[in-house]
């Protein structure tokens, strides 16, 4: 099976958030790639990236970045496929500059915003998994069950710890 | 064809914004339906709309709300189907307050946040298509064409007006 | 006595913070219960929680939740009863999200917002204690006497420490 | 019967404002007063008010303000009785600063902090409400019926306007 | 000579913060006395310490609070002489809540309001002796002489350290 | 009798923010001055104003200024007087901007800063009169009747209108 | 002589905005172009206009933008030369988007951040001006008389209006 | 050669994050000159320095400041000169005061604003060579270099650490 999600991110610093949206994937058994796509250090790698996403047949692309946070955005300009950004929390303004640079987009180029953080990686991945879930109901029967055993997870009353 | 996309909100008061999603859909040639389903004042009707929502065949929904805008991240956890989020501005707090209610999900329930206000629900739109281009060819052609209209649109040089 | 306060909260990872509401409880002779009602992971307990609250015999609810926190608003679509809620402090915005999303409730579902994190937790049980006391004099005695030995307890002069 | 509710306020300018809870009050059938009573400009008229409050057989206080908007919280200071506060919308800061100087109240002096502006004068009124409705089953039933009626007058499709 | 600078707060933990006030006024040769005055546990001792202020000689209050911070704009009602606000930095919100709590003030009643934290209370100490020095020369010669000091102490070019 | 106050402000577009200011301390009968002094435009203005304050007479500055305002704190640098900071209010950022680059000075040189706007304005006005009052008994009298004339406006019961 | 500045913008929405650069340039005798270059509309038209800007003679370049603003930085990630970015006011967040879009970007790609909206663009020809004038002498002479000019335009007294 | 570009800070306290400017300037070499000067500590520095900057033969300045943060914008008062602002992270308010500071300037006097911190610190000194570069063609192709090794430095794939 070729690979269907792209999880790129501005720089090798956003890994350690991104990597939650990756280990969303592996437990739902989706096919991913992890790249270094800088928008600003790399903007033809970014062309590139976007202009073949599609063709290469990815399907959604996660994308995360942090303070003036181009990337998203600039691949939702560069494809029509969905673009889920992750916005990585900063250290002065803690991410509401990344959050405000993904989630603004003008009318046309909807990039699919997540929480601050790695939370939002996380949801990165599993709003990918919804997304393809609609088009492989095997996936979606995975997704139901993730869903299910994070429900059951949760007790009924607080532990002193 | 069965309806794919539903457009809810949580009050009358939200239609001017949302109205630009549906607006969008109609362009793209994409059935939806549109509700109003408040998650406060009608609780029971979320419940049903979520659990009932892939049943019906619904692949998507766009949902949009103003202040503590619970519709969203609620609807998200009843249904598995992708959940998108319209922040709707709001008088005092401009559509932040609406902004973070709907996109700081916790880990395992995430809402694809589109911009404050009528931009973001016309994205709201759009996101749905190329979610949906992903299992129709036809669609993603009418998606590419719509946003290859938008780009010839934009003229070289300003106009004085 | 029936137990007439009932303590909710999104997760396990709240208790730290909402065990100072418990603490007010216990110090004022309040029965009460702890209870982990996630908005988002175990919707369905959140609903027959509000609604059996009231038959159970509870009076008030104290209702903490963090990030785009739709615990307490939800209880309040759900219940008559007098909601309490606590905005818990977050990592990326401090708590603000919290705040919004509990504080800029729709006409129709008050909520009645504490400050953020840890103070706002301990005022949470001496606000269930007020309204408690509007019907229970010796409860009334015994949260005067509280108040009036934290008055007693402020020296006049701050100490060098 | 005696007057119940003292809905305060700390200018004529927050009337408009502060109406919204007389409202409600009014259709739920609850007895209230009306007062200015400006903390800055008339803080011995807070003292008394606060002090005589519950011997006057006031059982709730609605407390509106805006700015720097101690009102709230000094009555606090000086009632035992249940304080709701509703942060009044300004011109400069759109009542963040009214809703700060609200709700972060140190421990030991709650203040149920509602929305900001007209909806959470309604608000203060609908809390209020369900605090009394604790004690008088009638009230309870008329609030539970106006609840009824706000979710029954919900559309289940929006109109064009 | 009698005691010319009152310097407030609103709780023992505000010492830290307040004590640079109280540093100043020593270089200075201000004399001074430090007091807990806490709005909301002890507001009676806030009213008396506000009608006394004048009558015992004091001059000017220097009054530092976090949080829903009134103790300033309150002793401002209670006083006409002038009171300089320290906003003390707080957990959630960073001390924007003590800023707003005491600069905001309505028409009529103003606070003097110096930077969040302890440069804030610094300057608050020179606030009160920019304002004693218009009264007492030789204190305008020691201001004067501690500002030149400050001055010539900064160095032309930075060290690596 | 000299003026003892100088009213400063960035530019034309401050004073009627800042006429405010003159309007209370003509009510009080205090002497003052109304000027242009803008810090990037009329630095060397600026500079003089500063040097030349005391040795003039003037006891108190007030000044006004919007967006990067640096009118109060460099004034505060230039001269030992007491200087009172009115944040004007802004397009974008509502006087936020001004507000923060006006009372975030750091150690050793204070700003008295007010409320952002008009408020602020007639604030700085009175600040600048219960400074004054400490020299001058007359005065003094004058400002207590003026709050007592201000407490006593007050209605009891709100209007409507 | 050839063209020195290009002032560019995501829309002709923002051309009442830049015109306002444009007006400077022109009085500033520099000669300049006006363009419409949208990120993410016209991606490719951004690439080249950055790719080529160096070898048509361009100096320095003026980027205006809004919401979620990455024209100015994806250009200064283009091309070597001087980007000034203006960050347009916005609907919802008054343009603290566009500015932290624009102004946070990250080590290697500096954006020369000008204030929120017109005055800002203003600003962006002036700095461009400055820039220019070091290479330049009769326009540093005639950049010094704008600014002595403007300084002279002050009057000493406000004048009501 | 002589300097051409002048590096000044507020304080000691800045030069850890100004420094980096100094390490960009230092590998693309650029000769400069690193100074405190305080705008209001050493206000007279201040003037002297912007007064004989263009004729020292500097080209531009770099200027660092944090909270009311007013050095960069005095400096571009007083010279015509390039002023690069680099907004220092604050403690209270993490360098949103220090931005605010710089960057709302009033039309006449731009400051070119980077980001807070240390990235803004290492920007300024890459938008000074920027500019530099213009009248220097060695200058350019070192920068174009330093651009090219940045980009090349980036790998395809995020490595785990």
């Amino acid at each position: 099976m070729s690979t269907v999600v792209g999880i790129i991110m501005g720089s090798q610093s956003d890994w350690p958030t991104m990597r939650e949206a990756a280990e969303i994937l592996d437990a739902l058994g989706i096919s991913y790639e992890a790249r270094i796509v800088s928008a600003h250090r790399t903007p033809d790698r970014l062309w590139s990236y976007g202009r073949e996403a599609a063709g290469r047949g990815l399907k959604v692309i996660v994308a995360g970045a942090g303070g003036a946070a181009h990337l998203p955005g600039m691949m939702a300009s560069k494809t029509r496929l969905p673009v889920i950004g992750v916005p990585v929390q900063t250290r002065a303004l803690s991410g509401v500059d990344s959050l405000y640079s993904i989630v603004q987009m003008p009318r046309g180029f909807p990039v699919a915003t997540m929480a601050i953080g790695a939370a939002g990686a996380a949801n990165g991945g599993l709003m990918a998994a919804s997304i393809l879930a609609l088009g492989d109901a095997a996936l979606a029967e995975r997704l139901e069950a993730w869903r299910a055993d994070l429900s059951n997870s949760i007790p009924e009353v607080p532990e002193d710890v």
